[in-house]
């Protein structure tokens, strides 16, 4: 099972042995949307211009989430961010939100997890306070944008 | 800012009240996809017929995803979920994993964040375990298909 | 030991048995400040009109720390909120932040360790985002104001 | 806003970036104090003495509060605490019990907030353990004694 | 693969519906030890009776654990305990401290997990304190004692 | 109390300061089993043979058990884990299943309890998928086997 590294040669999960790896700078930033009808996004932009905050209670949820990525995710190594910041944008064309976060460590892995786990949980929060208007909504186009440091070296995503 | 219940009257967000609510059975069933390249599909279901099984672990990380749910989710009510199945199934047209998760409970509120939270779990562990061959899959459909008890009634997606 | 319930005969620590009470409807409310330089409050209240929102960023922290209530209280029995509701009002005279939480519940024991710690956690929140420009800040006044259902009857603070 | 460090330009909230400071040596001490009936202090001292170890449950409770304020607090970095110790001393004068808790690491932010939140913990278990008998507690005082390490250099309340 | 109902008919984990059946009170009982050297039981029971209360923290260690059992064992129903109590007793001939759990809910399914659970994290933090004089310590003899409520019926152990 | 380094001079728990200790390579690996039925160990090897994998899942709680050992055990510090391996073996002549983990950290303190912990949770969840058709099983035999890394020097179980 060439390359799926989480497994041992038995096929056994496991937390890859990452001690001899070097303590590096790390950054990943992660991409997402919730598309939803362009009234309810009318309801959440007012909101958040005058009261009633879907995207503040949401950016913060992200935050919130990139800290809670090794408890979610089985074999994600355990490592104390150093930064974390959630941008949510909204998208008359989508019609909805888009979402990227960006979390950096210094440490022996990559923080990839930490920020997709911070745009799927903004993305979450929003679906949760928007719920009660739109049950129509979908949560998609989560992916990876860029990751740097550790020795598999620099990705953009195309 | 009508319908946003998790507002009061100025705008603050709150977790609402649902004390005189009724404790009834409730059922939601959520859906989402992981999209991978063909070969990265390939090594995920090998893997799981022989050894290094992806569909296993991300399974028992949505099952768990479920029961973190009001932890995650800031204005979500905390509640004993009785229930928590997740089916993932390989789709060669996507190409990629799609998933599904029904969850139940007896209670005051509904169930459609702790089974989209399940959805969005499993995901991103899926993407955790085969990141180090494919960084560029896509988690996204993540929708309600199903709700129902309480008295809002049934939804189903059309 | 008369009346410290959570010792038994022998004085050791214990989780009370609560099986026998009935579930009835629960509420609380606790109060407390933070009490900071009249530059500060200024800094706190303009950024909460405009940008910035320490206030809006606190209350939620507060509504979160509720649901982790028994996490933290080693004898406090989990129960799930059924509301959560934080005000916080800037007070000249203070000069300073005050903080109002309210929670209910049906269950079988009180809310006022969900209430008090839903206050503390909100205090804490404000102290963090605010202590880059004012480390004398105090944190205080932190009271039971009301409790109200279940067998002891109803109290209200003086 | 000046000086409020967990807002971007625009205002956002977001856990600032630490990754560029140096990992130091860090130490804080926080205070705090529970106001309570003379008769309520005799029974807790008692029990102390005795049987029914209110402060030793109380200081176990502060030393695991240092351990999850990242949890709590939103924007908080997560950071390896190494050293928490928490001194309760009843005090016949305030009349009640007097909080002091130091925590120390080696790390690129500081510790004052796993420090307040110690002290906070604590007394909120004393308040939990001791409510049987006393409802009209008061938690206070909970300020920032000393900070040393990292370059804004050293505190001392006055 | 009868009578494994934590797995559907494909053999998939899956947290077992239980939202038909009754809410019962419901108890369960389990026990266990950790063996040491007779020096070390000495320093121990010292301790206790005089300072360096080991017991008095793993029994609230234990009490804790009882609360984090759905956190921890992926496919147990989170439930609300009503009751939960360690007892920790040396026993010369062990030589070591022996300890049971007692944990009691009203709920829909049983509570043995939780008092394995709570024994377990009793006998682990014995073991923490302790290891620093003897690092030959055994935990063992885990068993269910009792259990009663709910349609199985009540089983107890020989 | 001499020895005893989780409680101070007055004999009182704290968590142990560790900040002069170097950071260094540890490893831990500890050991345990579940002793169960011979025909109930049939239907757990068949189970993981074909369908129904309760050795995947208990492995795969072992590996996120060891991740909250901080959570759970009072005084234990917190630390990044760097590699997590849980081994679980059939063995006729229990009968039943054995248990090893291994955690490996570049850490201020040992991993010994990360390493218990992991075992701890393997065997509680083996117990929690098979209560169903066996309540007599045991947990037992939960040692330390090796530890390696700082000042204390090499250990190996005889």
């Amino acid at each position: 099972m060439a390359g799926l590294s989480h497994f041992d040669a038995d096929g056994h999960a496991h937390m890859v042995d990452v001690s001899d790896k070097a303590e590096t700078a790390r950054v990943a930033v992660a991409a997402g949307w919730v598309k939803m009808a362009p009234e309810t996004l009318d309801i959440v932009t007012e909101g958040s211009a005058k009261k009633g905050d879907v995207i503040g209670v949401a950016r913060l949820a992200g935050i919130m989430g990139a800290k809670r990525t090794s408890d979610l995710i089985p074999l994600c190594h355990p490592l104390p961010v150093s930064k974390v910041a959630v941008e949510i944008v909204p998208d008359r064309d989508l019609p909805g939100l888009r979402i990227e976060a960006t979390v950096k460590t210094t440490g022996r892995t990559g923080v990839e997890m930490e920020a997709l786990t911070a745009v799927s949980t903004t993305a979450l929060t929003v679906y949760d306070m928007v719920k009660a208007v739109d049950r129509t909504m979908e949560i998609g186009g989560i992916t990876l944008r860029l990751k740097d440091g550790g020795k598999s070296g620099r990705f953009e995503a195309p």
